[in-house]
């Protein structure tokens, strides 16, 4: 099995998120599901999971959906001084319509702006309170003059639904992994559309995979935090059940250097699949504990349901500067970046597919490796080769308690070293899969 | 709830001890019984808890009581070389009423004295064998001339009772945390004094806190080793069932730096409680593993109770020069260590307050904070507060297995600073207590 | 028990060595009951269990006996070029008989040399595919001239017997250990004489111990991989249920530094007496992690078994350079390094016998040691001696969870040093033996 070529795909990969930027993607509405239809060209079919507004989901009630259409302020002297046709980021998500003269003093009270960053655009939305706003660069707010202004905002809130996307990449056991993005900011790049690029042609990579895959994946497209609560709401019970290593794929565009989130607990099957994958990838990373702010992890990991579901990054949410802002754009993203997160999600994936539980067929005294060929035939070399020392370690080592990563990392050898060892042992009947569970 | 005034109650301390510092103490007497009337004059009433000598307490027999009028040695010519009258120290604790002329040579097998300490009187007992002696500074001794000499000790040794001081103050949950220290050394301050100065000003401040503690504080004066044989002996089944944490409280009066014993167990909440509070103090302190000498807590962490039971001193009792001779006196304490050591225990006491194990009530998902008003309704700003990321910490954390001084060790916070906001999480009725057992 | 002249020991050692040298044993057949017969003169008679040739046990086959009585090679000019009368190394172990003229070109395909070691004849066996071989110096190899050879090996494959000696030293309890070395590689000094030298007279000195020692010892000499696999085929399920400790003792007669291979489990009582011992002998050593090449620690510690046995070497198998060539001779074996692996052995089995799992009889507060006479009668002296700290270490530690190496790697003391104190409170009914299990 040959490497896909990452490098192109990154540029197929930027490209694509190029054509998403623009669109005005709020947790529920039209651009978000104008999004998963452009994202079915990489991914085929998406499946999507409908949660009507007004239903409660654990402690949350589904929000309407939001439908955003012109948003401006007209300054004392009729210019426009902000102007959504600029950028979505002007107005504030979920903001209710209104159309209205106001003086600058009561105008600021809606204005959102950054003192110490003044050029950028910030981010903001108001999700569970009626109220309207306006973000802009500090730079412009300074300038305003005293006056009455006009502000007019063309939106509605209306019943509908808040919509999970999700593509199921079957497997031949009943083990899962769910490879988790959201698809709710508009117009932001890293924290945002990297996520829903690498999780779309993962599921690509793996539906193309001959052989098919192990382990069943779910790729889900959610609107932050609600929609990972809705999926949870839904299919939570089922997580439980089958997920056996899980990842909230996101900020992986830029190209800092990875930086990997443990699980709630901590020592996981995704903990240890991303550690070994990075471990042996030779690039440089660092390792976060668990902690519970960031991103839809917090909702997988609540400890309800504590799965094992970590997060591989490049620069975390909280460490670049422009997040949550107009600056977090297609040129804070770049195309070997995105190509290079792939490669490592595409090996993790791959270490994952590798890490079955073995057991020896034969426990008691070493089986004969000679007469099933698997042997020198004249005795008492004075050293052996790696793989012959890799087979009489796993002849030994699988016991049926640990699986082909936990055995790689015993003796500091990557599992996709193993792996065809493993195999042929698998084939010679000297090792066999422990089931799930 | 502010700060008592240590320096002052620091102050208090030393002068209530220089007060009982000449009384002839020992296992158990009339100078035992004044000790805690004295002290009651700041915890109010003492309970007593009286084992009549020669009843059996597991592999001892309570000892007779000792009453001490008189003991001197006068030397060939007549005059007083040792006498009482100068220091409690310079009889032997428990000998046997002697009137007799005795050669040098003869005296020589009762004298006690510190051959590399010239200037110290030694502190000796003689408990389970009847016999008598007296101890001298070896400057004093070596000055002897021969010749006869007079020896005469006024003492009985009479039928009463051991007793066991205790002030207990109440909870409102079945935890219990006992504070054990002796009172039966005569004239000695750090290795003595020292410790029940701190527990019945400790039981003072836990007495009158508003509002009154979560746990049952039991402050326990013993004569050390058969006191801690004897209560044990009665309350030990109750102990082993209600016990959270305890400490010996001794050897907290010079201004040495901090030293921690751990329990038997090592890692129990008496251990974590004192190492939290240590840890946040800012104090440079050292860590010891348990060992089995030292004071009472080689009976509470005898290997069939094995109780939570540490001890935070100062200069330990192997490692002070002073320690059992006439120089640990008033001099050796200072009101300043005394009050410091009352805020060390004190500190440590509000820690065990807190050490609640809580869970979240809606472990599925995140609970919504903005409609209780415990988040910004507008969304996406750029950092968290710190309480909100205690907040949000303890949501996820608290799932009902650890207590909160374990939470904050998990981040590095300390307790007393995720109190209020468990408080406040605990009103909302987003956290709940785990019930104790 | 003072210590056996163990120089004098290694003298002996190596002069028997040096008689068992040049018999050219293998898997089966004379010169392996020949060398059995021999260590009887040191360990008395040695108890013969027997596998007959074709027997299925587990994974193999037993192999038929192999005799050899002659082997050389004539080289065109009729001069014999290679024989076996200068070292046994030169035939390839169970090399089937024949009697052929070849071309040097035939002739190379059934020849072995090392390029790198010029001077070395290595060591090859075919014992599981009926084929022929010489090994020789690579220097003389380079050295045939072309032409026709003349190859003769005077050798027969007959039914007969795998035999395993066993001397079983009895202990007085139902623990057991197992000290296994192998016997059958011809002329070879460090990596096989060695090690039946320092079991032979290990054997010897358990037999004669007064008192007669705890544990039961089973001191094995088997052919290497197959012998142990009949060994536990028929005694697998004994050796599960009573071994404690096992060593597989091979290549302890060079001077290099010590080396510990750990048990596969890792943590069993044979690591931790072993590197109790090394750690407490002031001789350096290095400690490997388990690995399935080596030795018959591969069979003792296959999965189904994982018995407790490590294996105490000096220079390892795969780390010395004379490894499985005719340069392992009895130069590279001393006498020296031979009393020093059995002093170090020896200590190991005693290390062993004072590994007890014990606990204390009266274990609520602690017992009262001066009436028993165990305790310095006039109390209060400034510092305990270490007897008296062992003393009431035992007292409190001993639970009978841990056994008393245990207790000795708790506080830095060899067990040794603490035995006659834990003898003295077993004496005194203080303690007592916890039952095995």
């Amino acid at each position: 099995m040959s490497d896909p070529d990452y490098a192109d795909l990154g540029r197929r990969m930027h490209a694509l998120a190029t054509r998403l930027f623009p669109l005005p993607r709020s947790l529920a509405g039209k651009p978000y599901r104008q999004s998963l239809d452009t994202i079915e060209e990489v991914t085929g079919p998406i499946q999507r999971h409908r949660f009507p507004s007004g239903e409660q989901v654990f402690d949350w009630t589904v929000p309407p959906e939001w439908e955003i259409r012109e948003a401006w302020i007209k300054g004392p002297d009729g210019r426009k001084v902000v102007d959504m046709v600029d950028t979505n980021l002007h107005v504030v998500s979920y903001s209710v319509p209104i159309h209205r003269r106001i003086s600058l003093d009561d105008l600021q009270e809606h204005l959102f702006s950054l003192p110490h960053q003044a050029d950028a655009i910030p981010y903001r939305t108001t999700y569970y309170r009626r109220d309207w706003g306006f973000c802009l660069a500090d730079r412009v707010r300074r300038e305003l003059p005293a006056g009455e202004y006009e502000v007019y905002i063309d939106s509605e809130l209306a019943d509908g639904h808040v919509e999970v996307g999700e593509v199921v990449v079957p497997g031949t056991s009943e083990e899962e992994v769910l490879l988790s993005t959201y698809l709710c900011h508009p117009s932001m790049a890293n924290n945002e559309l990297s996520g829903p690029m690498i999780v779309s042609h993962l599921a690509k990579l793996l539906t193309d995979r001959d052989p098919p895959p192990r382990l069943t994946y779910r790729c889900v497209f959610v609107p932050e935090t609600i929609g990972a609560i809705c999926y949870l709401h839904r299919f939570g019970g089922h997580l439980r059940e089958h997920l056996t290593a899980g990842y909230v794929v996101t900020c992986v565009g830029d190209p800092g250097p990875f930086s990997y989130k443990r699980s709630r607990r901590g020592d996981t099957l995704a903990d240890r699949a991303a550690l070994h994958v990075l471990g042996h990838s030779g690039a440089s990373f660092r390792v976060l504990d668990y902690y519970p702010a960031g991103s839809d992890e917090r909702q997988y990991c609540s400890p309800g349901f504590d799965l094992p579901v970590g997060s591989l990054m490049r620069s975390t949410y909280d460490t670049f500067a422009e997040y949550h802002t107009s600056l977090d754009d297609m040129e804070l993203v770049t195309a070997e970046a995105l190509g290079d997160s792939l490669r490592m999600y595409h090996r993790i994936a791959e270490a994952l597919e590798a890490a079955q539980r073995l057991e020896v067929t034969m426990p008691y005294g070493e089986p004969q490796l000679s007469p099933r060929g698997l042997y020198p035939t004249v005795g008492a070399a004075k050293s052996l080769q790696q793989g012959m020392r890799d087979m009489m370690f796993l002849l030994n080592w699988c016991d049926g308690r640990g699986d082909l990563i936990a055995a790689g990392d015993r003796v500091g050898r990557p599992v996709w070293d193993l792996a065809p060892t493993a195999r042929q042992l698998l084939e010679h009947d000297l090792l066999r899969p422990v089931p799930h569970g």
